[in-house]
């Protein structure tokens, strides 16, 4: 079966959307948060604990994979779900993002890219051929073309170079495909200008891909300015595709993604601040190594199904983090992204009932995101409710 | 309900023994592998993780568990089970041990030991009586006294005042216990002295202890002299009781164990080898980083039901170890603690059916332990095979 899209319900106060892609792995419906697992593996979690937090698709990255175990490797296995033994939907990033920030750059033109390995230091080449090709060996249901991600802050003339080399890329990344039964998506892109972003997507566009991301955004740029991006360029996208907006992320900017119509997102955030002892909670992100937590005899979050939290004090949590356990980093990712994939489903949920504004609304008022101090109080306040309530 | 020991059953042709051990959280038939949990967590493992690897039983460290996150705190959670999520039998060792080859000691004299945190270099002090207290509040099934574990190389006028420090510590471990639902075994000392060991096992008879440890052993001495120690020891000891050869160990040295009448086992071999990327097979173990590995597109065991065997291939866990990621320890700690688990279990039923000393041959004529050419050799014997029947 081949990659669709359908859109199920439009928000009628925003634009937010549900809806369901459907690929030959299953099913995956939107908005959707998808788990990153870059080398073939979504860092501590096993398939089975990727299931048990609801994950319905994976990302995996090219160039991580063709870098280490090599591509070969994988298309003697059959294909990554084969080698991961995850046999959900899996989306490759082309890895385009990461030979810009990552590798030691040697040579770039509108032939492609000479890279060092980030791991032994030896020389490849990246052209959008070859990124095809890749991809294709690693048997993704949905695939990403090489992109040329500058930076924010380069001059005017490199980003609309940037810009131009994309699109060629893209096109000729139409061109080299062989395999008829994975989904290629365009990646816009533009920096932070509104009308090259357009222009952007209106050379995508004529491209007509199955679905559209937005590459190069939530950089570090100002919240504002991602956002504003996002709404004057989502808004030219044809209604019947998905769009991903990639690399986004926490809580707070799915929710605005989402009411500007992102369909599909991707981060390490959940599992790497996990990892660091910072668990997701309604009223924000907390420091499980924070010494308030040493006697705290009830889970992260009381509701919460996740495996962590049916079965583990944030005390437990606190002396294996204290004590550096490695199940510490297990039971931190699972439930971030649990509690990330069930803030999913509670989005889309509110998207088909209608209550998308309000529930939006509800949950970052309660939600802490920047503020330290105002980040304490409320630590502190939730732990005198947790304790009143135990 | 209380501790209990049934003898099941005495093989004819060794002195192997099958029983079972009756605790309030539950059987554990013998012989057993206990898997060591020291800090409160069987490291990368979830108590679920345990149980599909088919472990009855874990061992956790009163030393560790005291030093952090501190008894108060377990007591307040009720008890270490609760605390740790782990609703089957415990097993705390008293930490003597630990105070004497990981903590920096003090003073020692028959009161108890003065030592320092290894972990911040705070002083502290153990008495017979204060870790039966410790250990009643962390309420596990199973509880030693505090022992004095001198090194082999100490001179013989150290070793006796060692044991006799052990005796007059065990005498006070009994008087000290309040509560009656744990079983306080008996460790006994004497060095690598036949003598010795046997003027130990008759004191602690004397005692009438529920169990009977062999501490001291297994500590980089020559296996036979171990062996001999054993065989010369367990004669003596009532076969009513269960024996516990503490810290021991590796596949070879348990079916030695057994032969001369162990019924109970702990060692941190298996997991802390799985971090290594050494992985027990029956042709011995195999260190999954090595370069032959690369492609190997078969699970580490072919007939083997663990998690990891059933859904990977070496080649992935080789990708994993490589590219370090965190899955790597888990899923390599789930195969060699099954392997350890199902090993006791076909040990137990060999000695059920008769047949012990068959398996035990069989087993050690395939399982390759010490010479490094015969296991390369193996290994690639082991490769080959593997390719052929794939």
């Amino acid at each position: 079966m081949e990659h669709s899209f359908e859109l199920q319900k439009k928000h009628s106060g925003s634009d937010a959307r549900a809806g369901v892609i459907r690929t030959a792995h299953g099913d995956v419906t939107t908005p959707v948060f998808m788990p990153v697992g870059s080398q073939g593996s979504v860092k501590a979690l096993t398939p089975e604990d990727l299931r048990s937090v609801g994950a319905r698709i994976v990302l995996c990255n090219a160039y991580h994979i063709y870098l280490r175990p090599g591509v070969d490797l994988i298309s003697r296995f059959g294909d990554l779900h084969r080698f991961m033994a995850w046999d959900g939907p899996i989306l490759t990033d082309s890895g385009g993002y990461q030979v810009f920030s990552l590798a030691p750059l040697r040579r770039i033109d509108d032939d492609g890219v000479v890279f060092r390995s980030h791991i032994d230091g030896s020389e490849h080449f990246f052209s959008p051929e070859k990124v095809i090709e890749i991809q294709e060996a690693l048997g993704a249901d949905i695939i990403m073309p090489l992109d040329h991600c500058p930076s924010h802050v380069d001059d005017p003339a490199t980003l609309a170079e940037a810009m131009r080399r994309t699109h060629v890329w893209a096109e000729r990344s139409v061109k080299a495909r062989r395999r008829g039964d994975q989904a290629l998506y365009g990646i816009i892109q533009g920096g932070l200008s509104a009308e090259m972003r357009r222009a952007s997507a209106e050379f995508m566009m004529s491209l007509d891909f199955p679905g559209y991301a937005m590459g190069g955004l939530s950089l570090g740029e100002p919240k504002e300015v991602t956002f504003d991006i996002l709404e004057k360029t989502l808004g030219h996208l044809p209604a019947d595709r998905p769009r991903y907006l990639m690399g986004v992320g926490s809580p707070e900017d799915i929710f605005e993604g989402v009411a500007r119509g992102v369909d599909m997102f991707d981060s390490a955030l959940p599992t790497r601040t996990a990892r660091n002892g910072s668990l997701f909670t309604a009223h924000g992100r907390h420091n499980i190594l924070n010494a308030a937590f040493r006697d705290a005899d009830f889970p992260v979050e009381e509701y919460c199904e996740c495996y962590t939290c049916r079965h583990f004090t944030v005390a437990y949590l606190h002396h294996l983090f204290k004590s550096r356990e490695l199940l510490a980093y297990r039971l931190a990712s699972i439930h971030n992204l649990h509690f990330m994939i069930e803030l999913m489903r509670d989005i889309r949920g509110s998207i088909l009932n209608g209550s998308f504004a309000d529930f939006k609304r509800d949950f970052l008022d309660g939600y802490v995101t920047t503020n330290e101090e105002v980040r304490m109080e409320q630590k502190n306040k939730w732990l005198r409710t947790r304790r009143e309530s135990a």
